[in-house]
């Protein structure tokens, strides 16, 4: 493997690019975008070695297509006939069966196409969202085309697996109903708890996390995101018609005034949360740590500087809440094993601190 | 005003504690709660003086009844006899039009009752998730019971103004619908997702942050929600239903393939979620730097360092991505007009940094 094209470099491409010309610098990554702009600004982030002329994807041995959904097949025309034999073509999509669709009308048989779905993003569209470990230990999804061979399989997953993503593999169908699952309806819900709040203006200023975490998907741009659900209407619509039958469990149990059939309802549902991972790091082995501190310049300098010396390496950490001209306190995640010591040292230090657990 | 008593010691009531001993430090302020290991770790995290003997709120000035909210009319019937005139009860519950009505049946005519809300929380239970600033620009609605001395709803709202807390003032029915909207109809929402994947555990390593998000508050305690939502049933039942009609508009659109009716809902539902403040701080000022840095003890310090040096006060700090034996990406927060020395700093130093907009 040589030649590695990313056609489209918003966050998922932009990120594909940067992850691999950082871990495989034997690779010559070449890149596109309909803006000329971000392609001038993926050189500068090192996310590609070179500008891709449009469509030119001659000599490839990968290519991903990172770009809207709606754009996919337009793409697939530019690039089919420049394709060498035994090319793989995969995506970012997050709808797999359209996808494939495309894929197996489009390409010619002489390619190999597995679709593709990074689990991934930021909060940030487009490639200043992007980030060079964004993939780490994310799970990415492959849907091979039936009839692969699975050598091309091992090739991608290997070249993915240098960029830090966990790859799974799945058929479009299953991967289409999952993603629904922990995707699509948690992005409908998300908004239509903003929709809901709209004649209601004056209960935003009661808004506390829990409304902000739970609707913070809402803010996505809804173009992409009429594709993307748009193109898994079915498997959507029918995710919508169960949660629908949830809420109405709920709402029968607060009418009838049952506090013991809610709370059932509500601890099945913490229980399942629980075993959620909750980030994409594993840090199980963590422990957090509260410093309270001067807010003042050169604080965080302090606060590193003392565990550095003392060989702990600072995993985590959050400004937690900061006062003008008066204190802050500061979570520190440290190993597990150290937090003892972390502890002890900031004290020795002059700098109040406990463990939080 | 003299003496603070604080009856349940879990994140708010401790947190309360801690804020006001360290910021009026002519108060008393007396701390109880059911467990003594509780009121043990109070004294340690200096969130109260002393240990309030059960019931005996004698010649308090303030009693703050922090517990669940089903405790609180035997609190009340445990502390009235005790109560000084003049004396203000409140509360810190999500629902008000209930506590307001215990407050009116059991509490004798000479003391003041002033239903109060933070809106605030932790993701950790009880008073280990307590934090000196918790309440630090934190929304705290103050719900008076009718023809209540003015200089009452002053003296309390001077008092929580030193804790950091935001007041506003509500009738109990305006707060208790505002409530249901931003809070309880969450929280049953992110529960009956995870109902809805219950079905479907080879969903979950597909799930990523939006998943995540939405979900975060159903892994609160089951039996303190249980409480919120009957002591509400009636305002979160109507959301329910309010909200059911919402998703059922998605559906429709997405059964009949109705894109631009959809990208209508998503584009609504996303204008309003960026006028929600997203963070107790207003951090509008800040500028996000990323600076790109070995996963090494001591990096932490090194950064910190480089702008303390400057001059440059680090408002926020992410570590964003971290692989092992390798590189790891820091989202630093400065203040907007200090974001271009910042990067030139860190540039200086040999680390590679960017803004990111």
């Amino acid at each position: 493997m040589k030649r590695i094209a990313i056609i489209g470099l918003g966050v998922i491409g932009a990120s594909i690019g940067m992850a691999l010309r950082s871990s495989c610098p034997e690779l010559e990554i070449w890149g596109s975008d309909t803006d000329p702009l971000t392609v001038e600004r993926a050189l500068e982030m090192e996310a590609i070695n070179g500008a891709l002329a449009p469509g030119d994807v001659s000599g490839c041995d990968v290519v991903f297509i990172a770009t809207p959904l709606r754009i996919v097949p337009g793409v697939l025309r530019d690039i089919r006939d420049l394709l060498q034999p035994g090319a793989i073509v995969t995506d970012v999509g997050s709808v797999k069966q359209w996808v494939m669709e495309q894929f197996g009308e489009i390409l010619p048989s002489h390619v190999t196409a597995i679709g593709g779905h990074p689990l991934a993003g930021s909060d940030r569209s487009g490639i200043t969202g992007a980030d060079q470990y964004l993939l780490q230990n994310a799970v990415y999804v492959l849907t091979p085309a039936e009839g692969v061979d699975s050598s091309q399989v091992k090739k991608l997953r290997e070249l993915l697996n240098r960029t830090g993503a966990q790859v799974m593999l799945s058929t479009p169908r299953e991967q289409d109903q999952m993603v629904s699952l922990v995707s699509h309806l948690p992005h409908i819900v998300a908004a239509s708890l903003m929709n809901n709040l709209q004649p209601h203006p004056g209960a935003l200023p009661l808004a506390a996390g829990g409304l902000r975490d739970t609707t913070r998907i809402a803010a996505s741009n809804p173009e992409l995101w009429e594709d993307i659900l748009i193109l898994n209407r079915g498997a959507v619509a029918a995710q919508i018609r169960s949660l629908i039958r949830h809420l109405q469990l709920y709402e029968q149990a607060l009418e009838q005034n049952q506090g013991e059939t809610l709370r059932r309802y509500l601890a099945e549902a913490q229980q399942l949360r629980k075993t959620l991972r909750t980030g994409r790091l594993n840090l199980v082995n963590n422990a957090d740590i509260t410093a309270i501190v001067q807010d003042k310049p050169g604080i965080i300098g302090t606060l590193g500087a003392i565990m550095g010396e003392a060989g702990i390496n600072i995993n985590d950490i959050q400004i937690m809440g900061v006062r003008e001209e008066n204190e802050g306190s500061v979570r520190l995640g440290v190993p597990l094993t150290q937090a003892g010591a972390a502890v002890q040292k900031l004290k020795e230090n002059g700098i109040r601190a406990s463990t939080r657990d």
